[in-house]
């Protein structure tokens, strides 16, 4: 996956430097963003549901199935814009590094506007590439039209889900339900059921075998949020490349947080809508709320339900009508999903 | 066009209420932007040079060609978001209605950053139904995967442009020479060549009318480009549907911008250069700027300039290989595209 896409970036790179030079430092930040971390997840998601689909393990569908990689690039360049993050995989996400440029050169203007549009346009270049990379991959171009449904219904969906995200935090919602549906779309379609859909679609799979992707994929893409969740909170900022307390400075409405809620006392919950979205919240707060997370029996409870649904995903693949080599991997998978280091 | 697109808006309108109910208010938001206003000008080229490469008058033509205006609402709404414009097309900006939202509906933290990151989510959206509108369009599998490479350039095109664009804004550029490149990609090609050979591709066209479709699209989209520039500074509110002097406060480095630099004496220069990009200018400094725009003669070469541009652009249609009915349309477009009201 890394060779392929660094492959298809040295491809557009003479691209749009032919249009300007001045472009050279946009297809570097792309490079460097995309070859510099990131679990592969999604592309390992859709290259084992191509292979679950009975698809043989082939170039084009390597390249295809890393094509999600940049579909997911979009969607980190522009949260870090919409969270006004900066920091993304212990690196200056890709706004403050254009903000920064901004400065060094001592350009005009509004230096973090500037960084921001400049990340708005990288984003949607990504996804641009990204269509172009499954569409070029090599695969027959019945393949790729089967396919086009999925990939539309995934991308529409973690938009949708992001919408619904920011939703549930501004109006300050605070059910385990609603937030467990924020989770669905945001996450669990878009990292896993939609990937396998995808690589299974490719492939030629039938109705049943999407069913079964998606009783492993669904419950699986789920304790992978939550797992998310609780690293946004409790994990080593060395590991998850993201300053600790971040998702409790910017008000994020979890699973964990709404489990927190609603056992929560009065006082409890009090204190928790008082310091959570505090965007000036310190350690002292941050320790505080894990705290709370933790008397309140949240952490527990969300423990449990990852448990829960990786139990879920796991019983799923144990019968799905897949290859014992994918079922291997994807219980495999699985674990690397839901692990608890970054 | 506008009946096409109502009817996909329509399609695509359950599939989101569908994962939430709180989707209703964005399937409401794009279609309200999608079917008020707009030339259609991107719809028209492509539909055109699917006529001009042969293809017949048909539903699934009308289709593909009507999903550029979906390109393009993720332009218009990205581009508010960049340059902070509140107002399109007379009416809010998307970002400014779901700013507004959250004012009125007491949300908890900040209006004006919930307002962009909904635009930004519904900017992506638009892109992805794009995408989704053209390859469900009707037309043919093998049509479809030839004209995909010609699809993929105008959308990396444009945000290459939109890039080079902001890049000149804020490092102050001013040649004539830099200005038109960037009109070329962010406007010509995007605008009308690329849609005219999309709609061509798809028709099955070889390298000789793609050719004449370049030596009519680029200097008409040039021509099109500098007209929306001297209607940005002169034009009438009413029918720009933008607030006079935006461009200018914004302090835009278009091709009109750029003339005036060159043949500016150092006093006027050291005016231009104090005024624009002033986000306070108030009508005065509106007028004074126009002024100078008029003295130094860079109004004038500007219209002179649209009009030689728009000149080779209809030289090459009447020479190129279409048929009369599809010539007498492009040189109605030319007019269409280039006219002193917007």
């Amino acid at each position: 996956v890394q060779a392929v896409l660094a492959a298809e970036l040295e491809r557009q790179r003479p691209l749009v430097e032919q249009i300007s030079p001045d472009l050279a430092g946009v297809a570097d930040v792309v490079q460097d963003f995309l070859l510099n971390g990131g679990k592969r997840l999604r592309s390992a998601f859709c290259y084992w549901g191509w292979r679950g689909g009975g698809g043989a393990d082939e170039d084009a569908a390597v390249r295809a199935a890393a094509s999600l990689e940049l579909v997911h690039a979009c969607a980190l360049i522009h949260d870090d814009v919409m969270d006004a993050s900066d920091t993304r995989r212990g690196r200056p996400s890709v706004h403050r590094q254009f903000a920064d440029l901004h400065v060094r050169s001592g350009w005009r203007g509004d230096a973090e506007g500037f960084g921001e549009s400049a990340a708005i346009l990288i984003g949607n270049l990504c996804l641009i590439w990204a269509g172009e990379m499954l569409v070029t991959s090599g695969l027959a171009s019945d393949a790729l039209l089967r396919a086009m449904p999925v990939y539309d219904a995934m991308r529409a969906e973690v938009m949708a889900g992001q919408y619904l995200d920011m939703l549930e935090q501004v109006s300050g919602g605070a059910s385990v339900e609603r937030a467990l549906r924020v989770a669905r779309y945001k996450s669990a379609k878009y990292t896993v059921e939609r990937p396998l859909h995808l690589g299974a679609m490719l492939a030629g799979a039938g109705p049943d075998l999407i069913a079964a992707l998606s009783g492993y994929g669904i419950p699986l893409g789920e304790a992978f949020q939550l797992r998310d969740d609780v690293l946004g909170v409790f994990g080593d900022p060395t590991e998850t490349g993201k300053p600790a307390g971040d998702d409790l400075r910017e008000g994020k409405r979890t699973v964990l947080i709404a489990a927190a809620l609603e056992q929560a006392t009065p006082e409890q919950s009090a204190v928790i809508d008082r310091l959570l979205g505090d965007p000036a919240l310190d350690g002292d707060g941050v320790a505080e709320l894990r705290g709370l997370l933790i008397e309140t029996g949240a952490l527990d409870a969300t423990e449990q339900l990852i448990a829960d649904l990786t139990k879920e995903a796991l019983d799923a693949i144990a019968v799905a009508p897949v290859s014992d080599t994918a079922r291997t991997v994807l219980v495999d998978l699985a674990a690397s999903a839901t692990s608890r280091r970054d």
